[in-house]
């Protein structure tokens, strides 16, 4: 039974599994340095021609999770519960993706911090017995958050240096309480909302940093446990300037130097040179896919032993923006370990 | 520890109790039939001159929550987990409401299907014994839910008869494995989507209501009950167009009249005639208002004893409609009893 350590963390002995994971991506993620890592990069953002963005990303969810499903050898009918969500205005681009599955759902909304909340959230319904085999999935788009965050791409608007491109990706991860030989999940912590009053929302990075900071400082005093005692300390997405900042604020705030065991998967779905992608990756995609194809291979052939997965979202909209408010952030972890 | 019987529905063994409540609402709300049940009804849908109405659904949300903690004599910092959603997108109402309590923050989407999520999931977590206490919360306004699903008020815009009016309220309940002597809840049920293809935005009373048909006949199969079982079966929100349509499909589809014990949020919160409210209420803070008010007391002086609340969803957003889509609906199931 989960158990409470500290302030924040919860344990969860049963150690549930990662029975099942996939993850698809678009064009440009499929040029990328992870090109080889995921299940499937569509030659074509439209994903098999959907008429509109929107009927893509739903696609492209709904790929991610039923080949996650698939290579877990199950069927959704044996799935209890699925937890996801995304970026778009009302979720619409899980709600439509998801719906001919006909498995129970449960909606999220924590920005590109989703996919940590979904999988921290299935293993804790996984370790109480209250579900046996639940999905937690996210998806974004590059051309659907474009439209609905900032111009749409016919206009060519041009992006400062400190903004993230949104990654056209999706991950599902299957968590089950039967063994699987993927990786387990032994911990998760819910995060605090953190507002440090930053108002540019081309600016994410140093928006989600001190939420990103805060969990991780949570998780390392709540289990007793330092940097060195995990391979991967992974955020998800703080980019460039994010995950500078986050190294910075965790050594002056708390002493705590994160940056030998550091990465960010903004930083690793693209490569920033190369493919002009200014401060890196974001959206609930990209850390979905990132870590529903190499970290999960890694984890699962030995060569990651304990990666402490932390997402962090952006809690704005157009609107609050428009409106002059700062933009409050927040971060997730999951604990995910080989078993060992 | 959680037991799922049936098909999709999970008893709650340890019945996690309604350890305290609240509700504060507009002015039509105010002056509606349940005018004396709220624990503050503001004169102005500012909400103390706010000067956007987010940031007057932010308020009205914060109000609700702060006021649920304090009548259950505990602080924020005595909270584990706030489990809450809205209508807005990327659901600022909640996060910019929230903020400030610095409460670890797990955010929800259900549409106005929200409130009997997030009490369930947060029912789910304290019968685990994940967390000891935690606040189920969600809220909505009328005109930030106009303006941001139809037409600034401003423009004047009529409504036809079958459309529901967005309640300009916020309810939350403060769930504990402690004892209280309101209410507690015996079981839980997450609902799948269903889609039945109806494409009309003014009438998701219609779109709704085979989610609620679903979620009801499953949660009385799975424990094998009957609707006389129950002194309510409260939807939350059909109005009258979706209410009456429900009523008929379970008995065409499952033979199961609820007609003598069901009723509806949004036909209980405004008087329809006197009020000109068309079709009734909706919004994630109708429910949320209604059950953390008449609800609650009438379980807490005995007068009701075993409430089926079953909040219902409509999946869509303004760009989905735009392209053509169907309304997606989805119902979740909470059992509320007064622990006899």
């Amino acid at each position: 039974m989960a158990e409470r350590i500290g302030k924040h963390t919860i344990i969860l002995p049963s150690k549930p599994s990662v029975y099942g994971y996939a993850s698809v991506v678009g064009k440009a993620e499929g040029e990328g340095p992870l090109s080889k890592e995921f299940d499937k990069a569509y030659n074509d953002d439209t994903i098999d021609g959907c008429p509109t963005w929107e009927k893509s990303e739903s696609a492209l969810h709904k790929e991610a999770v039923s080949r996650a499903i698939a290579k877990a050898d199950l069927s959704p009918k044996d799935i209890d519960l699925i937890m996801a969500g995304d970026l778009l205005n009302q979720c619409i681009g899980t709600s439509f993706g998801i719906r001919e599955l006909q498995i129970p759902f449960l909606g999220l909304y924590g920005a590109c911090s989703t996919m940590a909340l979904s999988m921290a959230l299935a293993s804790v319904l996984v370790d109480s017995q209250v579900v046996n085999t639940a999905v937690a999935s996210t998806s974004s788009h590059f051309a659907s958050a474009e439209r609905q965050f900032r111009l749409p791409l016919e206009y060519g608007g041009q992006r400062p240096p400190s903004a993230q491109r949104t990654a056209t990706a999706s991950g599902a991860t299957v968590i089950s309480h039967h063994k699987g030989n993927t990786a387990c999940i032994e911990a998760v912590i819910f995060g605090k909302i953190m507002d440090l009053g930053i108002k540019d929302a081309n600016n994410m990075g140093a928006a989600m940093a001190p939420a990103a900071a805060e969990t991780i400082q949570s998780f390392l005093n709540d289990t007793d446990t330092k940097p060195s005692d995990y391979d991967l300390i992974l955020t998800g997405d703080l980019g460039k300037v994010g995950s500078e900042l986050l190294i910075d604020l965790l050594i002056k705030d708390f002493n705590i130097d994160i940056s030998a065991v550091h990465n960010d998967c903004g930083l690793m779905i693209y490569d920033l040179e190369e493919q002009d992608m200014h401060a890196g990756g974001s959206g609930c995609g990209c850390s979905a896919a990132v870590v529903n194809s190499i970290i999960m291979k890694k984890l699962g052939n030995g060569s990651l032993k304990r990666v402490l997965f932390v997402g962090t979202g952006a809690l704005l909209s157009t609107t609050s923006s428009l409106q002059g408010e700062s933009v409050p952030g927040i971060a997730h972890g999951v604990l995910l370990t080989n078993g060992e």
